[in-house]
């Protein structure tokens, strides 16, 4: 990024970003690049990136937009046990427009400022396409402490944050299907729903727990069963779940309740921003203990097994649900 | 990015990137993250991303894409004198089309080893919009020792490596232009402006010495005028530029030298990817000495003055050229 003489590149930045970027990292974007401290921790680097019309909708709030393009790494930050660091955006858009950027800009100080991890530098780009947001984050960690995907071991509990399934639904409301229909008259629950498909709630403030008692972790993305079976694969086990104590909002489970939707909606919907990882039957009364202080609602779904069969997802009954597709996929 | 059960994401991501991710950081491609070891070193952070239709023409073929993508940022590091220490993707693609991702990914691991920059992660979604790459790369400076854009002082020379304009020349000819018609029968030199322009060759080679030696440095991506204009406002400087010393190529002198094109078309282009630097006076020999064993060409082509006034560039009889435009800009 650059200020200085005032391309209107330079000036969009000059405008929008340069206020956002205290971090004296990033040398208030006056240069090509941005320096990063380890301070004798290893970086996390992830990196996720948000399309227009694929990630969020058209008519998203520029707000939430913003919101969302951090958080996705924050997300991955925190499952990785890593504490926010820093983040670079690429940002491709149509053209400058103030009444979108002014929004998109404030939010996304804010949030870089709640979550600790401060606008380090970017690239701003035209496109005829859609916009597309795409976010570097860093983190650290002590050294060789990031948490894998691939350290689950038989006899481990697994555990999600927060509740799944909720933004799937949120997404089917902004999209005109059947779950707004089933909500008609309920506007909070249509709003909860949709906020939890706009604006993740990244679980930042677990990732010291999980670093200490996790034995392989992710966040939920594409949907807490295909990601699980993600997990699995990396660690070479398989799992159980006991989908029943899989655990809902008030809003999800009503729906749920009243035959509105599927469980397999909720667990292969994506877009959950939650934490799925392993602990240890050992550790696991310390593992929740800590995640209470840290006020991260856990709850153990079931248990790695052995094996490499894809996971069951085992109903009230014990039966196996038969799942027509595990996880979004892109392509 | 993630390996196992095999999405369309999953298995282009492990059939196509998975085979260039070698470093141990890259976890094989088979994590939410990677680990980058700072080695007692600052981290230097640079994202360009480069659109079809905007940086790179849709008929341009999948290898220089790639390199491209990947070297504007190293030629970032170059002129921060940084080494290079890896670098993450971010694609959004229309499709899988395994006859364009093939030649992209071998060219971009060809690239990765032979600069020391491996690939540590990435993601990759659908867009219906034109394919864009955006590259987060990552270098090693000892603390504190990034080379700024802001520290050029009265009296430094100014310095460009390499030759200035080729690959302005190059667009010129792929779109059609002027150049393409006056260089009629000589392929060879339309071909070596072409690769100039979509394929750059970053001057890391140089970093150690920039870092030694330089008192600013930024690389010449908008133009050279615009670039330098930049560089004297974050040092609070101005300059003058001997402007029939800047190093032209032999197709570029050859072009000036018919009135086919003019010296500002040459300067204010964009896509050279040379480094431009200040070298204090009492620097400068042992500079030159440093450049010409690291095997790059290095032209002194001004002075640093006091001031805050734009650039001038003088022609062979003093006379200050009157630019129309400094720099290229997306918006």
């Amino acid at each position: 990024m650059a200020s200085a003489p005032a391309s209107g590149e330079d000036s969009l930045i000059a405008r929008y970003f340069k206020p956002i970027a205290t971090d004296p990292g990033a040398f208030g974007l006056d240069d090509d690049a941005a320096v990063l401290k380890a301070q004798g921790a290893d970086i996390v680097v992830t990196t996720d990136a948000i399309v227009e019309g694929v990630h969020f909708l058209p008519g998203d709030p520029a707000e939430s937009i913003a919101r969302k393009a951090l958080r996705v790494n924050l997300s991955d930050l925190a499952a990785k046990g890593a504490a926010p660091a820093g983040f670079v955006l690429s940002l491709a858009l149509h053209a400058v427009d103030d009444a979108w950027l002014k929004p998109f800009a404030t939010a996304l100080g804010e949030d870089a400022k709640s979550y600790g991890c401060p606008l380090l530098g970017g690239d701003t780009v035209s496109t005829p396409g859609p916009l597309t947001i795409s976010v570097t984050a860093f983190g650290r960690v002590p050294a060789d402490k990031m948490v894998r995907r691939s350290g689950a071991q038989r006899g481990d509990r697994v555990v999600v944050t927060g509740t799944i399934g909720d933004a799937a639904l949120g997404l089917d409301i902004l999209k005109g299907g059947a779950v707004g229909a089933a909500l008609a008259g309920d506007e909070a629950a249509r709003q909860a729903l949709i906020g939890r498909y706009r604006v993740p709630q990244p679980r930042n403030a677990l990732a010291s727990t999980i670093r200490a008692h996790a034995s392989a972790a992710m966040d939920v993305s594409d949907g807490l069963a295909g990601d699980l079976t993600k997990l699995c694969a990396a660690s070479g086990v398989s799992a159980a779940i006991h989908t029943p104590g899989i655990p809902l909002s008030r809003q999800a489970a009503a729906l749920r309740g009243s035959g509105a939707v599927s469980m397999e909606t909720l667990i292969t919907g994506g877009d959950d921003y939650e934490i799925l990882c392993t602990v240890p039957e050992a550790d696991y009364e310390a593992f929740a203990q800590d995640a209470r202080k840290a006020g991260v609602a856990v709850t153990p779904i079931g248990a790695v097994i052995a094996g490499n069969a894809i996971p069951s997802f085992l109903d009230e009954r014990g039966r196996e649900l038969a799942l027509k597709r595990r996880s979004w996929s892109h392509f």
